[in-house]
């Protein structure tokens, strides 16, 4: 087995002051004692699959190939939803197909798709409410040290897909919308460098509710302290904000704020 | 020395925004190299020993036999306050002995106490303020480093003990409380699967202040959004949820509210 | 290479709500996947260089020689601000040269400091907002490979210093500051144990704002339960604390806030 399938990724919804996920890294380095387990977020807000999507689709590209990453955001827990294994070219995802995983695999990546229901791979003891750790941190685990998908359920025709918020386009206008809101107070679109390609960068109007920023920078230091900036972020897609403040403050906005961009 | 001893982990009061917890870590790595650390949770609120007892004794059980487990939550540090290392059956566990260990390392399961004295396991400068740093990172890197425990000081009888809310029982009700609040708002009890054993869960009533639940639910999803539900949750103890909502804030609880089972 | 050489630290204001710190992990082990990765913060406050700085510098001593510590407080990244990375006797850093570096690695500490020049050792696609996962990652997990600096880009005589707020001394007394906030309310100041060394401990007055504090004591717990108190902490600076509470909040407290030591 190669190295790569040595790194185990976790990103959940559980936070970190209970012990949740300390006890899914104790659950998984019981059965495979030298993977290494990276987190990439435990705050994702509670139930909020979207986000979590989003996130696990920002990080993915940056982690060597053969990666096993378990996303748990899981409302559904314990219900008729389906616990899966995804593979795609690149990589492996473990957790609840409600969606989470879906913009990480989109459709054209994936190579197969397990339906997890080999009750041998998950702890012996199943609770009704924390599959992170009786079910997706006991198969990852199992996964890392070369446990063939086939053994551990039924292969079924493709996961459940998330609906991402779509751009209208008209000959003067792009909308799209904010997707997420960074630490920092960044607000985070849509609308990717593909889609404004064909139109110079300067000549943009970008506005958000009553605020309208001409053309876009290439750095939050290329604009005064506390002015609002429009720039193509380090994942190529449309960002706004505040330079050394938060850009979701200062414009009052939340996920789902349209954002337009006129481009003639 | 098995892999097992060369798991480390870490649960303390300490917050993550200082480096006090990093610090800890680079103490343990000088000393053992090659030892894997895992974070329990160091969102333990500040002095709050039952707290983290509570998640300490939910975490142990879900680690390979061996594991070391350094908690600290300590506001007598400096005092006259006892240093220990306690060997149980399946782990160990280095901290002060002021109750905290006392959940996850019941007396029935004990196989020693050793008062940690020998100040040759310690940092060579001992602070009044930081002993997470200065004895308790450098004794259990050295424990799993596999120092035997005698030399690092006399076996004494016992540790502290932590009284933990008790149940009462009358013919027709059990009383417990609210002993923990988790990420999510979910209002952990007291009360257990045996507790409740004997009658038949759709015919249980739970009540907290005014509220009344009737029967237990196998999962967070078996009630509308919003719902209060009543169900065992994964450590087998009685929970109160809010199903993609916070119990604690819609029934506006704390840690220590009375919960009722009319069980007749 | 000795072992040394295969522990990276991370300290950055990228919070742990998205997956930045995580992608930066993805990045390190894509070319280092054997080298240990341990987190110092990042929750250092936005933009906030002199805080980062002075957590940098708490944490370094307590770490193996060689160790790499990479900081990514960075709110003129993509301007001209340069990429660095310094050695000292006892370490590598690697950030950006604002100053964040400066306390850890003082001038009479420095063998060499070099600036990054070499895209060879960036990722492929250089982003302008986020060089902790374009160029600090990757340059940290190159050298942690055995790279050697003179590769990376040329020498340049030292790094931007930090200034850090000074001490005013009268006959009768010093008039240092508040520094730093810890996770308990804790004050950190800048008045060292050298700087009171001469004057007994119990004849001393500390105050701040209209509080005044008789002698330093030498724990926490040898004060009364809700009691300011003033101590030399863990670090060997003076620290404001209230027992089992927060002094910054007790005392209306924020950085930069008076400390006056009365010696006579």
């Amino acid at each position: 087995m190669s190295f790569s399938s040595c790194l185990i990724t976790l990103l959940t919804d559980f936070g970190t002051r209970d012990a949740f996920v300390g006890i899914m890294k104790g659950v998984i380095l019981s059965i495979a004692p030298t993977v290494h387990i990276i987190d990439l977020s435990h705050d994702v807000p509670p139930q909020e699959i979207l986000t979590g999507a989003l996130i696990l689709r920002s990080a993915v590209p940056f982690f060597p190939p053969g990666t096993i990453h378990v996303a748990v955001v899981d409302p559904g827990v314990g219900s008729q939803r389906r616990a899966v294994v995804v593979q795609t070219r690149d990589a492996f995802f473990v957790g609840p197909d409600n969606g989470l995983l879906s913009l990480a695999a989109p459709p054209e990546s994936v190579v197969r798709v397990i339906h997890l229901t080999n009750t041998a791979y998950f702890l012996p003891r199943l609770s009704h409410t924390f599959h992170g750790r009786d079910v997706f941190a006991p198969v990852a685990a199992h996964l890392s040290r070369g446990v063939s998908l086939e053994v551990l359920g039924p292969t079924i025709p493709a996961i459940e897909e998330l609906a991402l918020p779509i751009i209208e386009r008209t000959e003067t206008q792009l909308i799209g919308s904010v997707t997420a809101i960074d630490h920092f107070g960044n607000l985070i679109t849509n609308i990717t460098e593909a889609d404004l390609l064909p139109f110079p960068r300067e000549t943009l109007w970008v506005s958000i509710g009553p605020v309208q920023i001409q053309g876009l920078v290439a750095t939050y230091a290329a604009v005064s302290p506390d002015t609002v900036a429009a720039l193509m972020n380090s994942w190529g897609v449309l960002e706004i904000a505040v330079r050394n403040g938060s850009a979701a403050q200062r414009l009052n906005t939340s996920i789902g704020t349209a954002v337009c961009v006129r481009i003639a």
